[in-house]
């Protein structure tokens, strides 16, 4: 299976109105400027150059590089929207930082240089997150040096992955290591296609190559540390409760090499960088095998460990996948970081030959997880993604607790790796709009108001994208420029849309789709017009009979975009609720959430089968069938829980 | 609100065939041995006279001598019906060996004497059991003196509780002590009921007013020892998730004095043996307060968080309560101790006036989750009471953690308290099945197959009752003997049942019920028969709105016995059927288990929403109604699990 498109540069599309382009403006705008701020108020900055104390409560996290890189990454998206002067001063302060703390040899990690003698340094791979760090700043380095020109920080991190090769490369001293939390292969493709220079991809490939090889890496360093892996207690936690029976390091996938891979396992966010990375790498390298193992472990996530909403990962203890058709909704987890991955790996994915089935498990995370991870307001954020909450369970928890698994937005947390995340994803939205193809074709994934530089150069070409996607299926693509000869547009038709028109200049499109993908091939010139009509009617949907979680259920969709009942538009005990989805039309209303932003919602005939909770005493009784009809309200799940902490279910009681 | 009754002495009550007399049969020809033989295998017994040599493997467990304690106590109730020299042999070495251990100033602790030094005695209230494991010997001592005349035992115990009077009795070196597990209060009581010391009761009070009162003692002794309670491993752990903010200690009912407690919290067996010492306390005392206090947590207990199998305390982290109407049934614990820590706590709850919502939360814990927890050869247990198993959930596991997690019942547990404790209460059934009010009075609360002395001495008065129940509502009690005066027999009208028919002699009883009890005055003589008909026809149920993990579902049950479905009978993907209550005619059907027990079943029309799971790749589609008619077959929830491992629901699906 060979590469065959690229994802466009996030330069070449600009997103305008609409759903993301407003979520796009708002994180610019809001959710940059606080990340870029809790860096410095939590200590993160500061933790550059720190002449550490000893005392606990002052000691730098060992994941906190890992932050500064994701917020410059996403501040670099925004600049590449908008000039900002002082944000970049900002950044170049904190680069400066950087760059003065690193060693004459390459190396920099703020913790270890704070903390850990030396000798410490490369000892626990397994662990400790150095190259996970150092991958996350290598992506903020690129980032920011396409956006500004700027290199100290890019040369920096070439420095750095230049120790990283001269260790870990065949011959170093660390041949046959690899990181625990994968992320730095991504990395080092991208550091490769930036600069150029071939020894980060086949570092990258290394890495890959070498995971879950036997003896195991992280078992030979933990002996050469003198402790006994099984030992320590992080491994001991993970093991202890329901965890797939797969032997050591499965949590980290690396219980055996990648290539040999087929089921997503393990801590979710690992397993989709892993993938990415190593999409990234079978793309580079034509590797065939390395494709076909991403593949099978991405149908396998999508096909039987993915929910409704895009949401992957449902154990919160070890934040893991769990095994094929569970999908708790509301004992679940559903990292924001992990759908996050899951876009990144699919993003690579598409490279090789565009295939909706790829790109529609990327819409489902994008509409629903991934909107939802941030408030309205573009400052508070979701670790944990429920499709069912009861606040009561929240409200007995201590306060000191919840952190990670609150499912009440928060404006940080204690490890805050979602909130830059989503933001950098946020920023770079064009790369996810659109890919090129081979001959110049380009292969339109997401349809969103905005436009799209198809070709640059001397004679360019745009596309001017009209539409209200996801709210309406009518899209309007103007083109804008030439081609001097004939060149495809691809189309892609959702999975989830049964019926579409397609019109160039007024006339239908005869051909078929392939892999979901509309081709119109012509000579393009400015006042081309396509039109797309997808059919978007709301569809009660329900799951695979193997999910015993959504048995005798429903959800309902429009789109791509999950719908959900609040509290504060049906009242408390949704599990009293029921709809008849053959019975149950669906009306398009319009809500007014908290921050007087319009969201269109969905009503509906359905039922309470009690109304009132009944006489007290009693907690079982006959069943009686006193069903009351109820006009139920759905609102778009991304939008949930921005008018206060109450009740949220996604799945609802089938009648 | 005076005590009235008291419960039978079990002597005098003798189950003959029938479901319980056949359990307890079963209890006494194989469980009793069973928990015999693993209390010497397991070493429980040779940690007696104990010389620790120090190596952790060896080391005896600070709980062991409750399993002694108890396993002993059941072996008492299986002497009582028929005599065993073997067996009391067996026991009278035991009782030998911990005479020998015993100190000079009475204290007894195969754990402290072996492991710890005397100065680290009574140090640790809070967590080391000293006190429970005093409490469960006491009732050993207690019962093997009912069952045998012998005292060696019971005298070795006296001694060990007047040691306990003079720490923690006012003026006492350890006054304003109590232990992190209650029981001992409960074992003082019937120490003193034994002995007619009321130094006994008086302790047992002592410590019931000691609790919560502030400051906390538990705080108290480890600022003695040293240690921040609140960093105490154990009690971090506790705290750690989803724990009712309730402020410290409310894990082990000591946050508040007893008194001001109003509903269930924390650890849940602790919870109800604190409930059964105060209720004891309260009868003795004629504390007023005392057994309010007790009823309030009771009647909360059981209109908030009982299970419809009568399973409580749902969080496994921490063996707990957690809050009102959350009532997981995949996700839960429902410890087999808890049930029957439960039903002591009732029965000395029946001493203030029967009353059969009392009674009723006991018959559906006995019928449902107690008769569960063993498997009907009689030497498997559950340790925790799901109401729906996914088995993948646990095969998934690492085998190493299940243990007291198990949705398969396992020959015995590294903290094995359930065992023993199911045994002795099989065994001191004959207890349950009626009490003695003043004047003479018998007040009979459950109907099972067998004979009841109503009047001991000169002019005995039995009652041989004959019943299929809980398989038919048909109860047929004869006198044998006469009564010189007018004297009451009243007669539960189960809360479950909407219609009965009474007649003495052939003739209708026209009194009402009181609280539930039908009462009969008359003068007795042989040949008075008694017919009792409780209409029992299956019946679909409902829980209260508010408990959403039962929302849209409805349960099976006939009489007091809960029904379920298992994959055996019909198929996988039980979540995946479902059934219109009021057009699912139930028939009634007899089932034959694996070890050729006949059991009955019940069957009815139902439908699979899918029939089979569709084609592999979609998780989710839009809804098809293709629901299939299935004939389902629902077997008593306390025989599931006896024909091998599969899935299994309580709550089906309401269409």
């Amino acid at each position: 299976m060979k590469a065959t498109a690229t994802p466009l540069d996030p330069r070449r599309v600009h997103l305008k109105g609409g759903l993301l382009g407003e979520r796009q403006e708002i994180n610019r705008s809001v959710t940059v400027p606080v990340i870029m701020e809790k860096c410095r108020s939590t200590g993160r900055v500061e933790a550059i150059l720190h002449q550490w104390d000893g005392r606990e409560e002052t000691r730098p996290h060992p994941f906190w590089d890992s932050d500064i890189g994701k917020s410059i990454e996403s501040a670099a998206y925004a600049l590449m929207n908008r000039r900002d002067e002082a944000l970049e001063a900002d950044i170049d302060e904190i680069v400066d930082r950087m760059v003065s703390a690193q060693e004459p040899d390459g190396y920099y990690n703020a913790y270890y240089q704070a903390c850990e003698p030396p000798e410490a340094r490369w000892t626990n791979l397994y662990y400790m997150h150095e190259l996970y760090c150092m991958g996350h700043l290598i992506e903020g380095a690129v980032a920011y040096h396409q956006a500004t020109g700027k290199h100290a920080f890019l040369d920096m991190m070439c420095r750095y992955a230049d120790l990283a090769c001269s260790l870990f490369l065949e011959g170093g001293r660390l041949y046959g290591g690899y990181c625990g939390h994968p992320e730095i292969e991504l990395a080092l493709v991208r550091l490769c296609r930036e600069t150029g220079q071939e020894r980060y991809l086949k570092l990258a490939r290394t890495f890959i190559d070498q995971r879950g090889r036997r003896p195991w890496y992280f078992e030979t360093e933990s002996l050469r540390r003198g402790v006994d892996t099984e030992k320590t207690a992080n491994l001991k936690r993970h093991l202890k409760y329901f965890l797939p029976a797969r032997g050591p390091f499965a949590e980290y996938q690396a219980h055996v090499p990648v290539r040999e891979q087929t089921e997503p396992v393990g801590h979710a966010v690992r397993a989709m960088y892993l993938l990415a990375g190593a999409a990234d790498v079978a793309a580079l390298c034509d590797d065939d095998g390395l494709y076909h193992a991403v593949r099978s472990v991405w149908d396998a996530t999508v096909s039987t460990q993915m929910a409704i909403t895009g949401g992957i990962g449902t154990a919160s203890d070890g934040e893991r996948f769990t095994f094929a058709y569970d999908l708790p909704n509301e004992i679940t987890y559903h990292e924001t970081c992990a759908s996050v991955a899951l876009m990144m790996a699919g993003l690579r994915l598409l490279s090789f030959g565009p295939d909706t089935a790829v790109a529609d498990a990327m819409e489902r995370t994008l509409y629903n997880t991934i909107l939802a991870s941030v408030s309205l307001s573009g400052d508070r954020f979701f670790y944990a993604n429920y499709l069912d909450v009861c606040p009561e369970r929240f409200r007995q928890a201590s306060k000191a607790t919840i952190d990670k698994m609150s499912a009440e937005r928060l404006p940080w947390f204690n490890v805050a790796c979602c909130p830059p995340n989503v933001s950098r994803l946020t920023g770079a939205l064009g790369q996810y709009v659109a890919s090129e193809g081979e001959g110049g074709a380009l292969y339109v994934h997401l349809y969103a108001a905005g436009d799209i530089l198809w070709r640059d150069g001397a004679h360019p070409l745009r596309l001017r994208v009209e539409t209200e996607y996801p709210w309406s299926g009518r899209i309007t693509l103007h083109a804008e420029g030439e081609t001097e000869e004939q060149a495809v547009l691809w189309l892609r038709i959702p999975g989830w849309c049964r019926r579409y028109e397609a019109r160039v200049n007024g006339q239908p499109i005869a051909q078929a789709p392939v892999k979901g993908y509309l081709p119109i091939e012509r000579r393009w010139q400015t006042g081309d017009c396509v039109e797309l009509e997808l059919e978007m009617q709301p569809v009660w949907m329900e799951a695979d009979p193997r999910v015993r979680q959504d048995g005798g259920k429903v959800a309902l969709m429009c789109g791509p975009v999950v719908y959900c009942l609040e509290e504060k538009d049906n009242g408390a005990c949704l599990h009293d609720l029921a709809v008849c989805p053959s019975q149950a039309e669906v009306s398009r209303e319009t809500i007014r959430l908290g921050n007087g932003a319009e969201v269109p919602a969905l009503s509906f005939p359905g039922l309470s089968y009690h109304g009132a909770p009944w006489a007290d005493g009693a907690l079982y009784r006959p069943v009686e069938e006193r069903a009351v009809p109820r006009r139920l309200l759905a609102v778009p799940y991304f939008a949930w829980g921005n008018r206060g902490f109450g009740e949220m279910i996604v799945w609802m009681n089938r009648r």
